[in-house]
């Protein structure tokens, strides 16, 4: 069996794991977030693909969910006192050797997809780990300027300021206006992305971000098309629990682009692919045809009671524990999943 | 006073501790030489200005000499666990920090000049360092291709390899046939060296290797007929004694360029700055004049039989003790050094 999935950072990587379990013999190709990629002390850090790269190969912090478990701070905490910016990055030592070898390899002429093939040597993820492109599409988002500046009529002045700044540095405490991915018009998808959503037995989408994980991905151009174009089915799984994000601050970028924070709202923006060329049946917008992207949705026991306005929404749903407290409960979810995927 | 030195990496900067200790008051600028850098990892390092610093600003492992005190290498682990090369390179994770704020402030377009005198506003070495130049002139080593690669005929290849190979990777136990500083011919001296040679009360050659160290600062065009035009006396001490080098293997070097390990090969090296034109005073042949460089040496009170033969090449010579083993010791050196400089 040939799975496709999308995924973000610390919430996708840890239902890859699920999936591994619940599918062994399966053949799993991740597509991953670079929108959150970032420059930091000259230093290419990707994010997502790291943490999908370290989860899966036994390198991640169990109790951060990000980095390196047994990580040290040393060149941090001396970049610190060389006075230098950005001082909220949490760079580890570990960390920054994956880093060096990607920055380097990138300045060699290397893409990023044979970077992190190379990266993915040493770690033996298990799964073909791609990046959503090659091509730089970097998250930026809309905020009044924290500084308090002002225009000459008083009003707050709003800047766009990098994804991790907003997330990192302002813990999304600063509201978003919204969510621009900076040069997604040039960004092609990277080599191999189409061809496993076109050939896949079924694509996931995992309980990550909606908006600047999931949502990202889906803006390259030529990727939710495929989705649409698939015959496989394609399934999600809510990252909102009862009102809530499960984890991270997909509430906050939910309401900047005007969504609750419900998984209706979510099923409902992702949208029925079986509802083709209706314009009403929700779907993100980009690309020839404006019909949605998935086929089912997973919600939380909690939202059992929204089964049915999704069901009306033209999304096979279905209500199961969405919590992923330990690795059992993940795999039943991905078991869930593709059960819902095979569902006629 | 104004004093000027020229210096290598570890003994330039002991001994450079010693000046500041003799000569509180005094300005003084140091001119580090910049051949052995290198690119590793992508990061750009340099040895001999970052001993400079750190032996300096309290920062150098009391040790190694090198690098810095409490050093840890999770980085370069992580690095081998990755299996790229070089593995023979100690960047420690307290270092790295250093280089990538140095790699990133050049890909940014800042000269080594302002980058070191920027590292320096946190090290705060009370001396004016300033690399040799701020253009690429790197040491090269030749030798037999250390894997016994042979031509046609059978005899051994000859190929080139940067400094740090030869010295680190190789301990410099393959023999060199020579050295080449490969750029240096489009070198210019950085800014302010000329001038802190020109306008110097003294300047001082440490005890730093003559070869590698202090003769790569004197190939960058310009610096040696700087010290031959200088009004200001120029002392050099020796950095052998007793017929071996105080440390490093400044012996290989000498051999490679067929001179003696000895106190008296080295002075008539550098060569006698009164015997100008004479042709046959020895001197570095750099730049228009072939006269010598230096007007006084200090040979350790192991050499002290040396020191007619050194007078006779017209050179003022002390004998002295010239082991650092303590400030104390190294400050009564440079005492000595500026007390020959001096002498009428």
């Amino acid at each position: 069996m040939r799975i496709t999935a999308l995924a973000g950072g610390i919430g996708g990587a840890r239902f890859l794991r699920g999936v591994l379990a619940a599918a062994p013999d399966a053949e799993v190709t991740v597509i991953g977030n670079t929108g959150d990629d970032i420059w930091v002390h000259g230093l290419r850090v990707c994010p997502d693909l790291d943490t999908v790269m370290y989860t899966l190969g036994g390198g991640i912090s169990a109790e951060r969910g990000w980095g390196r478990e047994g990580e040290t701070f040393t060149v941090k905490d001396e970049l610190a006192a060389y006075g230098v910016e950005p001082t909220w990055f949490g760079l580890g030592d570990k960390d920054i050797a994956t880093h060096l070898i990607r920055t380097q390899s990138m300045q060699a002429g290397f893409s990023l997809t044979e970077i992190t093939a190379a990266l993915c040597e040493r770690w033996q993820p298990g799964v073909r780990l791609l990046p959503m492109s090659d091509d730089r599409a970097e998250t930026n988002v809309i905020v009044d300027d924290p500084s308090g500046a002002t225009d000459d009529s008083g009003r707050a002045l709003r800047i766009a300021i990098h994804f991790q700044e907003w997330w990192i540095k302002y813990r999304a405490l600063v509201p978003a206006h919204g969510f621009v991915l900076v040069g997604v018009e040039q960004a092609r998808p990277a080599p191999g992305v189409i061809q496993a959503i076109e050939q896949a037995d079924v694509v996931l989408l995992p309980p990550s971000n909606p908006v600047v994980s999931i949502g990202t991905i889906l803006q390259v151009p030529g990727i939710a098309d495929a989705l649409r174009s698939t015959s496989a089915p394609v399934v999600g799984l809510s990252p909102i629990v009862g009102g809530a994000p499960v984890r991270g601050m997909a509430d906050a970028c939910l309401t900047a682009i005007g969504l609750d924070t419900t998984a209706l709202a979510v099923a409902a923006h992702y949208g029925a692919r079986s509802a083709r060329g209706s314009g009403n049946s929700g779907g993100i917008h980009h690309g020839a045809s404006d019909h949605g992207l998935i086929d089912g949705w997973l919600v939380d026991t909690t939202d059992a009671g929204s089964v049915p306005a999704i069901e009306a929404l033209g999304i096979r749903c279905r209500a199961v524990p969405l919590m992923m407290t330990d690795l059992e409960a993940t795999r039943v979810m991905a078991v869930d999943a593709l059960s819902l995927a095979n569902r006629p």
